[in-house]
């Protein structure tokens, strides 16, 4: 493989992952689908509006899907498409490196 | 794995990798160690001040050597280290997802 070249998919798959709440987002997903309020609940830190963006962001790159359930009252859930659960070696393979050369 | 949990050393490698240039430098050297012009020639768009920016700071991060030769003139090459060479299963997880899902 040349990994040499430039590779706009590439380079877009990077910083994806490499965006600070983008890529925690999507790691707190592969546990699962998650409520708005379970991310607020899970990060603090991160405000309502840039959690919104964010979300937003995973959705228009097809990683994440808003999932309205039909109930009283309406529910709603994001969780990770096809694409977005294909992250998960990625994300096992930046682990296992961020932990092996602390 | 729990992978919803803020983990520094990940964040740290993924904006590593994530970064424009960074990321693309480190593909380049895990091609073989190269010498400041090769990249030059391989990046016209990447100034020179900018080139030498990010490789300071992938010195910085370990992942990067600077090796001088003691020939006349003096040679100097860039090579990733053990630390930057154990990056190639990430590079090709990205590289795999990026196909995979354009």
């Amino acid at each position: 493989m040349d990994y040499g070249q430039m590779c706009p998919k590439y380079e877009e798959a990077a910083s994806l992952l490499g965006k600070k709440w983008t890529g925690l987002l999507v790691r707190i997903l592969l546990g699962g689908p998650r409520r708005f309020s379970d991310f607020r609940h899970q990060l603090p830190a991160l405000s309502d509006r840039l959690l919104s963006e964010r979300l937003k962001e995973l959705e228009s790159a097809g990683v994440v899907e808003r999932v309205v359930h039909d109930t009283k009252p309406v529910s709603i859930e994001y969780r990770l498409t096809e694409k977005g659960q294909a992250l998960e070696p990625v994300v096992q393979a930046i682990q296992t490196w961020a932990e092996s050369w602390d």
